[in-house]
């Protein structure tokens, strides 16, 4: 048996749709990024303090840092509606019919995140992704995010087998590091600008989209 | 008594100096931010994912993921030669005097740095300043990482005093937030760009220079 956990945001989810706000809000084409980075950060430096911070709190902090180093207002209700955006993202176009052939192929299916628990499933629900899936699976609920080892073992936990009987997808290298680390599987989804982490173990299945990552772990399996 | 631990890379020494390298390598004026951002990523991930690893490793690591996320060729002499130089940077312009300030007025002087030993040391070297310190101590002695609480605790340890004895001073808001969570108190120097993350324990201290900095820190004995 073999359970796959599915990173959400980026991996299944297109932030794309985000630019609008961040193009009203910061007037700078690469704020959307530096945000996630920023929030990707500060959600660390919590793992690494021993003071968890979950995921929601991390983007406002990091919606408020960015205001503040590009010297832009920034109203709570526009940081509100712009966090209130990550649940309701569309899925990357291959996504729904890559995820229906691993479920078609028996795989056990969790959508593993560090998105806390009701916007995990108010994300899944937007972009039609609900009924693929035989769990979400929130780090908010270990309170250690990814990619420390606890989330991925909670996948292994709840469906009673090894971690190395769990496969991380990811289009994250920090994520595919972390399953690594923790004793699963791991593939990396490798959309533009996605590298992976050149130390430690390597995923043994790398593809550019979804659609070649589960061709290659259905043929694995 | 209180132990000035001070942080090196962007705190003291000036990183723009490698500029000109990365303009010749990778032929894009983002490139030497997105390695120092990506580096440290690298490296935090070694910490929550329990495999340490050193500064100098995540520097190599982070040039191999910048060069193919950019599609430029790196030569190992050219990767070898930015790593280098990171050995021979300048101080901040306001940095000497700012610390012999501090230094006459009977501080401890303790450079902190996840830098390697060989590294710190021929850095403080170069940049003229390792007369003014007490000790350098590097995070490798104690292979955690800031914002780990390890290294901050290795400085109270060194001086016989309490965590809260030890001030860091930092152009970093995550070393700021771990100091601060590892019990010391913290100075953010906030050089252009530099944000403090609004969680969690703030610094007491903060200013756009070393001078200020060094300023309060004196008027707050």
């Amino acid at each position: 048996m073999t359970v796959i956990a599915f990173d959400v945001n980026e991996t299944l989810l297109d932030l794309r749709a985000l630019d609008p706000l961040f193009a009203d809000t910061f007037d700078d084409p690469g704020s959307r990024g530096q945000w996630f980075a920023q929030m990707l950060q500060v959600a660390f430096v919590g793992g690494l303090t021993g003071q968890y911070v979950d995921f929601t709190t991390a983007q406002h902090a990091a919606l408020s840092m960015l205001a503040d180093r590009l010297g832009k207002p920034l109203p709570p209700e526009r940081a509100t509606a712009i966090v209130e955006a990550m649940s309701a993202l569309p899925p990357h176009a291959e996504v729904p019919a890559a995820l229906a052939r691993l479920r078609e192929a028996g795989f056990t299916m969790v959508a593993l995140t560090n998105s806390v628990q009701s916007v995990a499933e108010a994300q899944l629900r937007y972009a039609g992704l609900g009924e693929l899936f035989n769990a979400a699976i929130s780090a908010d609920s270990v309170r250690r995010l990814k990619p420390a080892p606890e989330p991925y073992h909670a996948v292994a936990q709840r469906f009673g087998v090894e971690p190395s009987e769990v496969r991380l997808v990811a289009a994250h290298a920090w994520d595919v590091s972390g399953a690594l680390a923790a004793g699963c599987r791991a593939a990396l989804v490798r959309r533009p600008g996605v590298v992976a982490i050149p130390l430690g173990a390597q995923p043994d299945i790398v593809g550019p989209t979804l659609t070649e990552v589960a061709d290659r772990i259905i043929a694995a399996r």
